[in-house]
């Protein structure tokens, strides 16, 4: 019957066109059969070892050997190349640090497409450009694939505990299926629209994000050699409209908050060069839809400035350090 | 009884030490006895008007006349300059534009220096340069006499309706004296520490609101052309970390919420040169502190192209459509 | 005697180890053999008629018919597409708008690449991403033909009389045989270095331009509204440290110099529209590899604004009107 | 005979109108009388040691007595502060660090105004705020002096050498007097306009020095990156539109050039944190004269962000060495 409802759930899909309704039957939905998973890596390992404590039989691949081995012994299946995982599996997620390797999973030689079942749902975790992700939908809908992209906020941990949110592009008809097995790795799946808006939205809260946290470290910077004392200022802001994410749940200024980067030497949370990373994408996709983004822009470029100068690995609050007046300088 | 507390306070008051006693007992406390008003501005009418409501006789004075009207018509006490008014008020509230005009007001030949009693409580509420308070307090202690910044936020709005907030910077003695007038005007009275401090509190506050302003609107104008629909992403935004007052509050981009300027072609609200001068006080201490804010000076140039091209008067959330691409341009 | 030295050459050249030396000796250098010429827009047709007016045959082509009219009455031949210049020259320019273009040229179905000759010499004087340059470099290398970049400094006036600025980027050995051609349009011809260096001076040169531009028009506004005489002011700059091209050469100010931009309301001249999409090359080639150009993005995110608020067309010293104050602004 | 121009002079100066010409015969011009000095810092001392060279006769204060003993042995006369060297010369020059020194030498408690003789010329060549400069024309003025601000470029070598250039602003009637004390200590005087107008010179070269400065490291760094070799890429942009002062005659890259900082590790030159002076200076006329200076105000808080990571006594120009990555940074 799922066979049925997404056979015909075709016939309204603008962009699936050359689907051969013969083999959608072939991907099952309601059973618990086989999920394919490419890139083991630090979000990846602890994504697919929510699907297997689901239920879900994992069949799964990574550049690195050695980083499959845990999910080995919680009884996945360890494959060669991502490839292989598409001739076994239907429905696939995979996760990975760039577009670049995005592009090679799925369209090298031996990348998924290179054995793609008709009808399988492609849905595809890593933060790349939004552009990719519509190349990857147009690749994969040739070959009678559905591809989503669906990044996600929250971290390693958020990623452990199976809190993560998934903001999700690609299809509305489609988006059921997604949300059955995103909803085992996290709290939140949003439903963002086209191919592509998935990215779009993280992109966009990330750069929102990286503007707040700056502008929060400037403030209570500023405040603080105003005489103000931090835990009164941050106070005074989260009561106001100066309010944010930044202020009131990250605060970057050590000592006015428990259980944040700021209060342990800036380890542990989201790094400044992955935080770089982000805005570069954000970056491109605003040169290339001609949008002017200032502070976003400057945003990145002072996340830039820090990986040069030793930030790379620290969290991204840390640039309240980085503004701050080294000890001994003038 | 007030007198004695007020005296002994002084024991400890390290900045009042040309205090003579026998001259505090003269300002009186406990019963609603004049209180004076200099600036009868858009902000400076409503907030007399509440203290007329609450019993308080009102002494008032401003450089325009016709300003001096309406309060007279409520029973008001009208005199020429603000010297007269402190020859007849112990305790005084001022109200001004900007830094020039609180000297003026303070030092100026018909200032309020010129005949203040000792002892009296005179009480700030402009926002200006911090430094500035400073000078007026010290100036005010030369004469016996207690100064207190104690900026507002919230417009005409909370003005009339007695819900500003006050951030209060000055001798902590003092804060009790000064919190039983400024509640007659305002929901909430924040003690931020020593005299500038409230300034201070105000302007890191709006400083960071103009950069949250322009990130949201620049997040927002980047979904749009990435294909996202403004109220989904504006949600997604608010239940993730790039959330801030900017896009919860107060949304730049017109439809998303009901009732903001936003909604209403950017009328009303909070000017973009008002948001331009306080950007500039943030710039100037940020200066003379040897702070960086680079965000914030950005923000503050965005603001001020902003009133170069015709934006002055609208809204501060007009950024938006700053920032968005003119029909018929490229 | 030209192919023993072209294939003796390729002895030494690291990168042409799949050439076939036996068709090398088809290009010939010495004599005026046909030149091929692709994208006859406002750069390229007047850089194809000195090519004419210096003896050389040329076989042509545009997307757009009516661009070949013009040069066809000069006595060039004009064909279908790009693979069939290639079919008859072995020696191609290609001047274009953008990537997406030269990626069409060169690799598209009725592509360059589809025909070329075994050592064809292919040069693009479109100012495209260096990454892209490679891309092509590598894509022609397959065929035995040999890619180099050659974007040019200079607009319309300069293309016409010849006297371009041609930054070539690709294998040193192949210089002289480009340098034969690119001289019959430009009076300097400049070896960059391996394949995209020539895009990367070119990229480098307008980015600081922008820079000097922006810099120039704000400094010289401040000037004037400090009271200063907008010439005397330029006569300060041009003998001091603040000297630059923009300040000496092209100054913004309306009167300030005689035969600039600035002295015909901004008309002529290179785009502001054309600024900004060299800047994005900037920021993208940065981007990629995370090099930090707070300056160059600003100034990008500047000529974007400005093309949103009408500018598109205008020179891009017309950043001076951008920054001033519009009459009756506040 | 002197007096008799000077007197009439007087008769179509607007700011001058209170000046007793009684008095103005008074000041010697002629004859190589007494010259005070005011500021015997590392520009003072060198400039007042000029003076002596001239043959004038130099009666000095600085508030570091052990400042003035090179001097007091090369046969200058050292007093105990401003007023003293007001009370036995009519004409002074002031050399001091900042705007509050100015305000203090001129209008302090032992200020030159305390005892300055009508018809005084009165030059400060310190790099102020040219509304100090104009204030202290004002007060100069109600005393029956002339007041001049003459602020120097070229640093302590210059002004050893006496190849300082000076930027005068004031009467146009007292330059060549001004001129005859200032032609013995520098090479260029070069007359600006009203008082303040030289400060707005200097500030105004000042900071687009700082743009250029910045944007040639960015675009070095960036091309270096693109495989371009520095010194070829610096002779690209020293023939093309990117020229600028920073590229052509103080290159910040290394190797480059001879003779420049960036050949002696940044040492030597002009401070990272006095460009951080003068650019918080053009910050604070901009945002009074309500000017946008978006590339000027991101250099200024580029410089801060500088100072506070430990470059505050390396050359401005090392702003290179910040950008590029660190060894060992990712």
């Amino acid at each position: 019957m799922a066979a049925v409802l997404r056979g015909s759930r075709y016939l309204v899909g603008r962009c699936c066109r050359n689907v051969d309704f013969a083999f959608v039957s072939t991907r099952s939905m309601a059973s618990k059969t086989q999920v394919g998973f490419v890139g083991l890596g630090n979000m990846g390992n602890p994504m697919a070892k929510n699907l297997i404590k689901h239920g879900y039989p994992v069949i799964a691949t990574d550049v690195f050997p050695e980083s499959c081995k845990e999910l080995q012994e919680l009884g996945a299946q360890i494959v060669d190349n991502p490839a292989e995982v598409a001739d076994k599996a239907d429905r696939i997620i995979t996760m990975l640090p760039s577009s670049p390797n995005v592009i090679d999973v799925y369209t090298g030689p031996n990348g998924i497409l290179k054995k793609v079942k008709k009808g399988s749902l492609l849905i595809d975790s890593s933060t790349i450009d939004p552009a990719v992700s519509k190349d990857m939908a147009a690749a994969a809908e040739k070959m009678g694939a559905v591809f989503m992209d669906a990044p996600v906020s929250g971290g390693v941990g958020a990623a452990s505990s199976g809190k993560l949110t998934f903001m999700v592009g690609g299809a509305e008809e489609e988006f059921t299926a997604a949300k059955e097995l995103l909803s085992c790795m996290g709290a939140n799946v949003v439903y963002c629209g086209q191919v592509g808006t998935g990215q779009a939205a993280k992109i966009c809260n990330n750069m929102l994000l990286a503007i707040g946290m700056i502008g929060t470290s400037e403030t209570m910077n500023l405040g603080i050699r105003l005489g103000l004392d931090p835990k009164l200022l941050a106070k005074i802001l989260n009561m106001s409209s100066g309010r944010c994410w930044s202020s009131d749940t990250y605060n970057p200024v050590p000592g006015v908050m428990e259980g944040v980067p700021s209060g342990n030497n800036y380890q542990g949370g989201f790094g400044t060069q992955l935080m770089a990373k982000d805005l570069g994408l954000a970056q491109n996709t605003a040169t290339n839809t001609k949008t002017p983004v200032p502070l976003g822009s400057l945003a990145h470029q002072i996340y830039r400035m820090m990986c040069a100068r030793g930030y790379a690995t620290k969290d991204f609050s840390s640039v309240f350090q980085f503004l701050r007046e080294e000890e001994g300088a003038q």
